[in-house]
């Protein structure tokens, strides 16, 4: 069915998709934000940096970790790992590529950029724990919308780890003001894929001008009686090497996720 | 006081110093296994690698989480980090140093054989969550004979990453039957510190002949009524550092770990 579909046809429930029928289609071609996709199965940021950046990125994450939860590593130039079965080059919907920091191809496929010496990391994402904040009765905006998550780069630093620095990155969800305790309580139980958020309420705080206008994804309303709700993001390592300026860097599109192998439910703390 | 402590003199309350005072007794030669001292603070394992093996040692711990939860790494040649203010070549009671995997002298101050290049990192130990089994009515046998706790290389392999392979270590405590539930519950809530049991019960099946033959630490006895329950040990770098023959490594004598200034609770999951 998968091999019928262009890339530009939406798919009509792609909640119901297991992860290797959602990668066949963006390996196919298909470009689009992630939010909602296969329920129940684990979504995840990429960073791809060369060997001798690893281990500093090893530790900024370690240092991190509501921005940097590690959740799986390959072996340098791998590009496959247990987390993902799918090839990491041409998997997801779509990629950014840096070259000492600047921002130069979000291409749909990144073999030609891939060399031996990159090891990829897969970090967990909010999106992991959406479906429980819905079955919790907290609304999700950007998926009830159909679009991206908006995320913001804020004036808090993240702990340094050799040459990497940057600013903490987060995503933000407007909650109904007598369901922000709940929002939290739901969020928290899932500590590898952010957790429970780090700011609730006035933006300013964070450095956050405008929440109209995200710096990655897509906008959306904060209604009266809805609290600006802020989590640690995994684009959170594309901002520090965007700040750090490594020779190159491969990330994921923000929004537009790897899809695991992994089940939600394996990063629920009981 | 602790200026005047002889390194052979007995402590008379060693679960009353601060991690400062304990530190500055083992700076001064006292060399003594640490289980109970500092209650309250967080106690942790060396290992420190050439900058090199670094990344591996990263990926061997995200791989092993509940062998190898890291804490806090240090910058290469660093001797101290945030969580450990004291230094780290002087400052634990004994340590371990490795030459291409073998065992080459087990001094009480490292100095001579740091390295500029060299990357410390501090791994979480299950002596943090003792105060809570004995609050909790578990009683600790190796606690209450003032010995060392019984550490054991099993036939279970870790994950390999890079170069680093080997078996995972494990430390064992006899627990009475009716409280073996308890242990579980109590420490599943310190997941970064080992967190629940690894196994429970029958030593064989981790491939251990002898329980009164640890191959670290001193044996202690199971009594009639009794279950040994193993949990995943910080010495499982050193067994692979043994196995996988990095050119230099240094760790800490099993036992005699790093008292860092954390709290244990910053460890406990609500």
């Amino acid at each position: 069915m998968s091999q019928l579909l262009a890339s530009d046809r939406p798919v009509a429930d792609p909640s119901g998709l297991t992860p290797p029928e959602a990668r066949r289609l963006f390996r196919a071609g298909l470009r689009v934000p992630t939010p909602g996709w296969c329920a129940g199965w684990t979504q995840a940021n990429l960073m791809a940096v060369p060997r001798e950046v690893a281990h500093d990125l090893s530790v900024f994450a370690q240092r991190n970790p509501q921005a940097c939860p590690v959740l799986d590593v390959a072996e340098p130039g791998a590009v496959r790992m247990a987390l993902h079965e799918g090839d990491l080059r041409t998997d997801l919907p779509a990629y950014t590529v840096y070259r000492d920091g600047e921002l130069v191809d979000t291409p749909g496929d990144v073999r030609r950029w891939w060399r031996d010496d990159l090891v990829a990391f897969l970090i967990g994402c909010s999106f992991t724990f959406e479906r429980a904040l819905t079955e919790a009765g907290v609304p999700v905006r950007h998926l009830e919308l159909g679009v991206n998550v908006p995320m913001f780069r804020t004036s808090l630093r993240c702990r340094p780890a050799g040459m990497l620095s940057g600013p903490l990155v987060v995503s933000m969800r407007p909650v109904p003001a007598a369901l922000v305790a709940t929002a939290v309580r739901v969020t928290g139980r899932y500590p590898s894929v952010h957790g429970a958020p780090v700011h609730v309420g006035d933006p300013a705080v964070l450095g956050i001008a405008e929440l109209d206008a995200p710096d990655f994804g897509d906008p959306v309303e904060v209604r009266p009686g809805e609290v600006p709700v802020f989590w640690a993001c995994g684009v959170t390592p594309q901002a520090a090497v965007m700040a750090s300026r490594p020779e190159l860097a491969i990330g994921h599109l923000p929004g537009h996720m790897a899809i695991t192998d992994a089940r939600d439910t394996s990063y629920l703390v009981p």
